[in-house]
This record gives structure tokens, C-alpha cells and sequence, in this order.
């Protein structure tokens, strides 16, 4: 975490290492409406990363699978060929929370101790590990209407020595020096907290994170009025975070422009909210990171995909080789066919 | 191939089993520009095929790769989960030659002979051996300024009994009842054939499979202007096959829309060209019929990529669960990092 953390960090601090796409994607049509989308980033001259990602609401009750499932692929820019597949469904919770511990170093109050979170799901784990590195953080205030989750996120996040404590959603408003907001409420039917501005904490910093589909929105329009939202990508921004809300005009610096240019010190002391989408080039980053730990560890599968022969303009060499790894058996079946 | 040249034709002729979007992509900076580029396509309620595919001239002389090089993705819609990875470059030289039998069987005269082969690359195998599957072919006069692929391109498709025999450019332009053209021409320097309509035969059915880029193309405007010119996928035909050179509304019915409704025989006696740029339709058909032939075969690798575990809320999980696949060291590394 912590070296994503610094990986983002300096990514933004320095841009034009990458070429980002916007994500692109299908509708499934499945009970509730899921999306199945691409997200590619490119550093020129060395890798693609493309990520492909489901949100599936209904996945943790009908298949005991993650709401959100993503599997990372990094693609050689001299060969194109494909050189690994990462889960993407861990590497995403990951970077997502590195995304906003890096919001929060720059925008929120150094002194933070309060953590409301809202939404008590597997990003809230990785949000509470993030910010837990960057802030010094004593309690965590927890609410979500699934009472399941909402009792098991102290085990979760037990590794973190942070204590989880239940609260209504006016507690937290009241009390939290940073909220993250990381439900799956579904489009239309937010926003999830009241954001009365009378209660806030006049420096409250707000990680926006759920708001990743057109029409679902967690933050009231007036809190996004009164505050200084930042987006992590506009062009993403605007058609499925909080920034749907806003004229472009009303939309803050991105978050790699606070970072680049050091803006944080002069946002701090009002309300900021970072407009949390996830681009891709924080899936490129989080997924170097995992294969360099993998490397080092020594864990992971090689296994051949490209049906490599020595004769780069015969497709099928590979069916007509002698010691090509397909067995004698395949390979005539594979010639009859 | 059989299997792909009916599936193909099964799929053209009912629309509407899945959904495709235009490819997108990155301009690769190499020696000579490549691109690496996605290609989706959704059957709706069932699975998503990504293709992810590079076109770099460079490789066979500099990594001994072939030009084109492909892996193709498959997700489940219901939980957007990866659920099996196809070597893509493989796959894609067997559809490009099927959807060029489609199209053939469709457009040429049935009782073609004289195949034109212009380019003798890794797709002139799999363009000779689908359309010796649909016509009854008895030569191929075949024309490369690569002179190793040109003498060596007989024995690569001599599984299909097939004789190749050396020709000029002016031998297969007067001779050939079906040309193919699939070249590696630079964007700018096409066409790689005169289209000389005094010397072309009146029937003459032209499968123009090279023409992938913007500015990259194989045929003459006068040929196209006198031809009906079928595309695959016009919103990728008029931005990087051979439509490119076309008006909009100079562009013929498309090959799924010639399929659909019977118009070979209305078409058949006219100088025809089908614009293949290769779309992901065919790719996920493609990669459907491999992994059959693969479950039956019992070839492949089956591997975990998912970190599974028993609670889909904790994305730690897989590295605090005993049994969880992680040994007991790399467990502690992966919780001190």
C-alpha cells in the first residue's frame, strides 16, 4: 500500500508518463444493471495495461464473488505481446484506496483522527489500510444498511490497530475529519449522506468513491457547490462521478494538478471532495507493483500462451512441429480438423 | 476452419446476437509505427471477447514475431469474471481467412479456380486454406517483394494440395477469378495493385484483408469506384479499410447484410472487393470454436487468477486464510508489506 501510495503520488506529480483512455464498456443486463468495462493506459515504449472490470452489485449475494471483479493484462508495446494477467479484482481496491490516502495527504487536515466511512464493503477495508497510512488516524466511525457488513469490517480491518465504531450517518457527518463514501447505492436513488452543511466540519474532506456509473451519485448538489471538488480524470468525471453534477466550470482542480502544482496547503482548511472514478493509470501503476512483489516472492504461474514457432509466417507450424508442446495425439487431431 | 467459416456465416446472417463496438487503440512509437488495439464484442446475458491485438511490421525481422500478434479475453457477463485467455494471433489468421471464404462464397464465382495470392505472410496460409475450403480451386499464382515468403509460402500451405506458382502482379490481375491481397504496406504507399479494369477478369472477387490503418491501403480508387465494395464493420471500414478512399454513400452493402439477405447472386458477376478490416464478432466466434476444440481435446492450462476466498467483503482475505494457496512466507511477506 504504501508503495502505491508513493507510485501515485509521484505519477501525478510528474504527468505525461502515460496515455490514458477513457473506459469504455458494455451494459449487462443482468438482475440489477452491471457494467462490463475496458480501461487502457499506455507508458510509450514499454507496456499497455489494460484493465477489465465488472461491477456486478448482486454478486456478493448470488455467486459469493466480489461486487467488483477486474483482471489486469499488461501487453509489450515492442511485441504486443501479452506478458501477465494480475487479479485485478485485489489490485483495484488497492489503488483505489491509495487514491484517495494521496487526496487526502493534499486536501485533508494533517491532523485528521476521525475517519467516517459510509459504506462498509470490501473498498471500505482498503480505504480505512490507505488512510490509516497517511493520517493520523485514532478512531473509525462505520455505518452501512447491510448489518452484516457493517459488523464484520472491525475484523477486516483489525490488521490496521484502528478501532470500528457503528454510527448513524449524523455522527459521522458531525464528528469525521475525512469521510469516504463507498456504497453501491444504485443510480438515481442517491445521494447517501444529507451533507448538511451546518454540521460539517468546516475542513471535512470527502473521498467520493462509489460514484462510478451514470446516474449514481453519493454527495448532495449543495455540499458539491459549497466545496472544492477534485477529480481524479475529468473526461471519466463527468459522465460517472460526482462531477455529473456540476457544470465544467464548477469542477476543481483534478487531483494530479493539486499534487503537481502543490495546491493542497491552499484547499485544506475548506471542504474538498475528491471525485474518485479510478483511470487507469492507477491500474497500470498498482499492477507494476504487483508483479514486482511477485517476482520478488517467487509466486505466480508461467505458463506459454502464444503458440511460438519458428516460422513467424506459418500459423500453423505450430500443429506440423515436432517438439512444440502440443503431444502427438493433439497435433493430429488438430491437422484432421 | 469449416467450423469457423459456418459459424461465421451463422452469425451473419442473424444479426443481433451480440453486440461490438469499434476497435480502439494506441499508436505504438516504434522503428516502424505499430498499434495495439482492443477489440470488444458482448453476447448479451453470456460472455464479453476482448481482443487485444498489435500490428507491428518490425517483428519477424527484429524478434522473429509474427507481424500481427493477439490474445483474446473471455469474461462472464453474469459475475465479469476472466474466465479463459486464447492466443489471439493464431485465432485471428484463421478468421480472417474464414470471414474471406464468406465472403467468397458469396461474391466469386462459384466456380473460381485461379486464386490471386498478393502478400505471402502468415495470412496468406489461412486466406489459401479457407477458400480452398469454399471454391473449387485448382492454382495459385502468388506475388511477394519478399522473396523468402514468397518461395516458401507453397510448402506452408501445401497441406491443402494446392499448387502455388510464381506470378507478376499483371499474371494474377488477368488471371485470377478471387485475389486476395494482404500486405504489410506502409500507410501512404498502397495500392499494391494496378486494378487495371481492361485486364481484370468482369467477375473478378477481390478479398482486400491488409487495409487496417488510416491511410493504409491495397486497391485503387478507380477499382473501387467500378466495384461493389462490401465491408465488414463500416464504422471501422471508412476509418481504416479500404472505404477510407470512398464516399459514404459509394459503399456497398456490407458482407453480414450480403449474407442476410441473399445478394451474392444479384452481386457475383460484377467486380466485387470485401473490405475485411477484421472485427470482434469474429474474434469472439473464433475464440468460442478454439476453446470447444480445447475442452475436447483436453489441452490448456486451467489456473487460478481470481485470490478467491470465502468472504467476498475482505479483499485481504487470500492472505490471512489458511488454505488459501499462499504459503505460509509468502502470507507473512505479503501482511508485513
Amino acid at each position: 500500500m504504501d508503495e502505491t501510495i508513493a507510485s501515485l503520488a509521484d505519477a501525478f506529480a510528474s504527468p505525461g508518463g502515460a496515455e490514458v483512455r477513457q473506459r469504455g464498456g458494455f451494459t449487462l443486463r443482468n438482475r440489477r444493471d452491471g457494467v462490463l468495462e475496458w480501461m487502457p493506459s499506455m507508458r510509450p515504449g514499454e507496456t499497455v495495461t489494460l484493465k477489465m472490470v465488472a461491477y456486478n452489485p448482486e454478486n456478493p449475494r448470488l455467486h459469493g464473488l466480489p461486487t467488483i471483479m477486474a483482471s489486469n493484462s499488461v501487453y509489450d508495446c515492442a511485441t504486443g505481446a501479452l506478458t501477465a494477467i494480475v487479479d485485478g479484482t485485489f489490485a483495484t481496491a488497492v489503488r483505489t484506496g491509495a487514491a484517495s490516502a494521496v487526496a487526502s495527504q493534499h486536501l485533508a487536515d494533517p491532523d485528521s483522527s476521525v475517519l467516517g466511512m459510509v459504506g462498509c464493503g470490501a473498498q471500505a477495508v482498503t480505504q480505512i489500510h490507505a488512510l490509516a497510512r497517511v493520517l493520523p488516524l485514532k478512531r473509525v466511525l462505520a455505518v452501512d444498511p447491510d448489518e452484516a457488513a457493517w459488523r464484520s469490517l472491525g475484523q477486516r480491518v483489525a490488521f490496521t490497530g484502528l478501532p470500528v465504531e457503528p454510527a448513524t450517518l449524523r455522527e459521522i457527518e458531525e464528528q469525521a475529519d475525512v469521510i469516504c463514501t463507498a456504497t453501491s447505492v444504485p443510480a438515481g436513488e442517491g445521494p447517501v449522506i444529507a451533507g448538511d452543511l451546518q454540521r460539517l466540519k468546516s475542513h471535512v474532506h470527502i473521498n467520493a468513491v462509489g460514484s462510478d456509473l451514470p446516474g449514481k451519485t453519493e454527495l448532495p448538489l449543495p455540499l458539491l457547490e459549497a466545496a472544492v471538488v477534485c477529480p481524479d480524470y475529468v473526461p471519466q468525471a463527468v459522465v460517472e462521478g460526482e462531477c455529473q453534477q456540476l457544470l465544467r466550470d464548477a469542477v476543481g482542480p483534478t487531483l494530479p494538478e493539486v499534487v503537481e502544482r502543490g495546491l493542497g496547503p491552499s484547499l485544506r482548511e475548506r471542504i474538498t471532495v475528491f471525485d474518485s472514478t479510478g483511470f487507469a493509470l492507477e491500474d497500470q501503476i498498482v499492477t507494476e507493483i504487483i508483479i514486482d512483489h511477485a517476482r520478488r516472492l517467487g509466486v505466480g504461474t508461467q505458463l506459454p500462451l502464444f503458440t511460438g514457432t519458428d516460422d513467424a509466417l506459418d500459423p500453423y507450424r505450430f500443429a506440423t512441429q515436432a517438439g512444440s508442446g502440443t503431444d502427438d495425439v493433439s497435433r493430429r487431431r488438430l491437422l484432421s480438423a
